[in-house]
């Protein structure tokens, strides 16, 4: 059954195998850096410029994951880096913006999300994540991790709002 | 219809998810690095040295973008950063080569290529852009971003003009 | 057959083309990077916090694998750098942790490897291992080489054992 | 007809799209990055313990490139970098070691490449190599640039021969 995603007010995600393919580059420095894709975050850039909160709840610790998600317009707050207990960091994402966790649509991909896929409104697992990932969510997404999950899920979020459309001259200013 | 390439006098394109695969690398300081396609990449040389104006029109704003365009041959005010109205930067350039709009073939892949893509002479989209740019374009791609796109359209516009042939002395001499 | 996994009580691997995909990055510097895999990553970590000891012989020689072998839990002493002859560098592994090399699963996709394959327990190979690492191994993996040939052995050895369940407490105390 | 590779005695290869997928990183300087392959790399070092001369003729002119060379066991004076004119470096390597080129296995994939497919003894193309490449070619390779390319055509050049086998004790002794 298609979930109803016009209740959803605000979108949480995991990074790695959500918003990227998985990979963690490790420098020379032994820092983990990761690529991420551009229509993916065009979309994530959508869903802020339409008022929507975005978090980012990951097990990662890279500054690079604050700027990055400062680039798409995410609040630095709502970035939870190093996150163990994931649905402890979603409780509070849902505190700050005074949301019910049936209110945010959620990403994640292995077994530290499993908690906050049953937790959240619409937990979405891309197709290539683990197997409990997968039954605890309720949307298993067409694309993988990095390529398409993301936007096409939060497209839906947006459509079933009338809220997916680019106002260039918005766009121009906010930018 | 196959589109009349030989009025093509001059290229342009968005860089993410065109010169690309989509994937941005976010490096430890925050900087965005991209990975280019070498054979995408020749292609655009081989439309500098028969003498087309290239342009880049991109929402991103590293200088390693720059850095690149010019390790093709284009040059450094032919590269529009941090575009958020593309339109406009299309004009401009079209402005600064005495260009009509229709003599420019311009490849796109999101929301914010769509007026170009409507604008230009020839639009191209990868087989892996937005739905609504690949609607916008006239020519769909049968090769996504970043992987034989740029590459197959640029040698049917030089072929289209009997200017698809490389002559190695010229290329010792330009290079 | 599939094999009796309940035996083994510690994990080995070679880097390239089974931690990774077989990509190595060389930087600026000459420095050699890799990309890892967040699920073939998390498997490892899960491996450690259930006891198995955890190794990598690998020709590589960067200090990023060690770095990265850290943060997913192992010994750096179990790291062995530039090994040529990878099956002495296994006998110090299983001697160091007074294991029989039949007690030990291992990882490995090329002619170094073979050795290794043939004289550890459960010896597995990515589907894109070369044709000697294959045949010498007991398990050709669904999964190539940095894309889950590593977690699926894994969760295999964990769950013949009952050990493949995260408890969000411990992963939170030791994380 | 498959050609006979008992007669090679030498390799040589163009970098982007033969060791590598094609893609080139831009890193913030504007240096630019390769990815290699690990078992192609390994081909290649394997040749090199047999005494193969091998060489690069590429376009590219990072010193990382110089760098992977070496750390497979090719000569510096063996990589021809910034080869606009590959001909006249093929048969600078050719005089080099007092080969004829018919006694050399050359790979290469784009325009530029096609003189040295023609001239040397095996001219072997990635099977995404652009067409001209493909047809100046004696082999068109099963496997794509930087993906079993040089890794299948040096064991066929190095089995033709009985070369193709580890010592494992040869190989700690160089390594």
């Amino acid at each position: 059954m298609r979930p109803d995603y016009t209740r959803i007010r605000a979108i949480a995600y995991d990074i790695d195998g959500v918003m990227t393919d998985g990979g963690i580059f490790c420098d020379s420095s032994g820092d983990l850096l990761r690529t991420y894709d551009a229509k993916d975050s065009f979309s994530v850039r959508m869903a802020r410029m339409q008022g929507y909160p975005v978090g980012i709840i990951t097990g990662g610790e890279s500054r690079s994951i604050t700027s990055r998600a400062e680039s798409c317009g995410i609040d630095p707050e709502d970035v939870y880096l190093k996150s163990a207990n994931k649905l402890k960091d979603f409780k509070k994402f849902c505190e700050r913006h005074s949301l019910s966790p049936d209110e945010v649509m959620y990403f994640g991909d292995d077994l530290p999300d499993v908690p906050v896929l049953e937790a959240c409104g619409i937990g979405v697992a891309p197709c290539d994540a683990c197997a409990e990932a997968k039954e605890a969510a309720d949307v298993v997404s067409k694309f993988p991790g990095g390529k398409g999950c993301v936007r096409s899920a939060i497209e839906a979020a947006l459509k079933s709002r009338g809220l997916w459309r680019l106002d260039i001259e918005e766009y121009e200013r906010k930018y």
